[in-house]
């Protein structure tokens, strides 16, 4: 520990929705924090944050924000990420950094602690944080995997609005209440803010999340396919991945078929190994119409699975449904925690 | 024709939401009707229709309503089905039945006409219309089997909550109104009617739909399965499928992977085939943000495709996203366009 009752933690992106839960999280989890530095972009520069009962003014983050600063959360965008994130690396911080930027870069650990914490010891500064919908079913993945061997992913997601941030959950809700009142709307921020058509969220699903790439899939999708494949060590691993969004705030949900190595695993193996593996809550008792919502997901650390079965004509073959916090475990928990093991492997200075 | 200006149809479950559908679905595809009678529960009983600017008085359905019906179509519930139907049969009345009373029974064609309209001269009297969910999809598998052959299905569903009757379309607006007022409420038909528990879906995505099975899959989830294979004619084709209730008002949407025969088929291949085929019209063209939304669907008769893509590790396989009126071509059109094919088939005495 650089000082003796915590490090100098700083929060990029301190007034975002996930920023805003980081701060939570933080305390939360009583992370040990000697100080705490808030930047934002120039335009949310200067809002005050309460935190833990004191008023902190929140600063423009710029190179010399991170002088002093042991451990750098970022959730303000790819593109501060990409100018600032190398600067706090020089000033002698390490970044864990919630965008996209880093993530597929050969010298960046990209990581969920439940699943491969021991790469946080390859670090050179930066540590990614995975897509929220990656995160989720790797975590349900990797007891699987280590178990069974794992050849074959397809998952179907049904995502919330807030993945898009605060704004679209806005938008969700003028919507739903326009569609309620008969008025009209016109829809702004989704599918995806910079695109160039805009589609009515509620009461709709729309199976487009970010821009599309020349084979047809978009960006979130191949992130999931990408991603899975680099957190589990896996470049062989078959990963495929529709990304839909849904008229939900908040708690994404994964519809996933998956093939295991072994052909004689029950239903009833499979359940008992999630039932005990790290950060999953089993929901699964059809009987008692137990299976994991959305709904009820938010605020919880845990990912929670359910509707476990065999596949019907394939041996090895299972489905189950996933669901989870995506600003939590999907964003602010996972970063938290990336924090926490560092201080545990004792990786901060 | 029993009759010279057409034929004596009777609409059984006039009142509800599918019943209307029907109605209206025979009016504006101009089917040649003598007579129209309209049938209900006793409850409902005595309410009066306008149909073509005539006053009908629904009546009571009891066996001797259905002397003297060519075509009853039925869609009030499979108890009603399972006693009133062969009553009808009796009485020379060919029925065409929306419930699932009688799909799997080995003597009734379980028909969707551009899949396997040939089946309808193997009916005994009883000619069932399949679940919302498959149907949308047999249209969409059928061409791709005739070109490339099939192999296998794993389907994810969005369904819209009007496929548990007009009274969910009330819970859902009810609900999503009282949550954006922050006013209490309590759920009381989704995700069945009859169960124990019944959840939020304004919000929230439900991964039930009817009751479960012992083998841990619903009988929706089933139903597409069994159905699937029946109306093909593929007792060997690998179905899976996982059944989601979503916060939307009608139209069913599909997230569908599947394998073909042929390894060397192109995503441009498939395309040039949907985009021809019977009942589907292809909405995809990610360059545009096209592709197919539940929003869009609605009161339209076809079948709307997109998102098609090959898959990036399996050379015979394609993701697709389906999307379909459930009102519509999921229920009261498919109906319409048997009565339209054993017409066309001279298979009405």
């Amino acid at each position: 520990m650089s000082q003796t009752n915590g490090f100098h933690v700083a929060v990029v992106g301190a007034t975002g929705a996930v920023g805003e839960q980081i701060l939570e999280t933080l305390t939360k989890r009583q992370f040990p924090i000697s100080k705490l530095t808030l930047l934002s972009s120039a335009r949310s520069a200067g809002k005050k944050i309460f935190h833990q009962g004191k008023e902190i003014i929140v600063e423009e983050a710029k190179p010399d924000s991170f002088t002093g600063v042991d451990i750098a959360l970022f959730s303000a965008g790819g593109s501060v990420s990409r100018e600032l994130a190398p600067e706090a690396v020089k000033r002698g911080a390490i970044v864990i950094d919630n965008t996209s930027a880093f993530r597929m870069a050969s010298d960046v650990p990209l990581v969920v602690p439940e699943v491969n914490e021991y790469e946080l010891h390859n670090h050179n500064g930066i540590i990614a944080n995975p897509n929220c919908s990656t995160i989720q079913m790797v975590v349900t993945l990797e007891p699987i995997r280590k178990q069974y061997g794992l050849k074959k992913v397809i998952v179907s997601t049904y995502q919330a609005v807030s993945g898009a941030g605060a704004a679209a959950i806005d938008e969700l809700n003028h919507q739903t209440q326009s569609i309620l009142n008969k008025q009209p709307f016109e829809p702004k921020i989704l599918p995806v803010k910079g695109a160039n058509k805009h589609y009515q969220i509620a009461f709709n699903a729309i199976p487009q999340i970010d821009q599309f790439e020349d084979n047809g899939y978009t960006f979130e999708e191949m992130k999931m396919i990408n991603e899975t494949k680099k957190i589990m060590s896996m470049p062989e691993l078959q990963v495929a991945a529709t990304c839909v969004r849904l008229p939900v705030a908040v708690g994404h949900s994964e519809s996933v078929y998956l093939e295991v190595e072994k052909t004689d695993v029950t239903a009833a193996d499979m359940k008992t190994l999630l039932s005990d593996a790290p950060g999953i809550t089993l929901q699964d008792n059809p009987e008692n119409q137990l299976y994991p919502m959305p709904a009820d997901c938010v605020g919880k650390s845990d990912v929670f699975v359910g509707r476990i079965r065999k596949d019907l004509d394939e041996a090895s073959g299972f489905h189950m449904w996933i669901v989870a916090d995506n600003l939590l475990k999907g964003a602010a928990l996972n970063s938290v925690q990336i924090a926490e093991s560092l201080v545990k492997l004792g990786l901060v200075k």
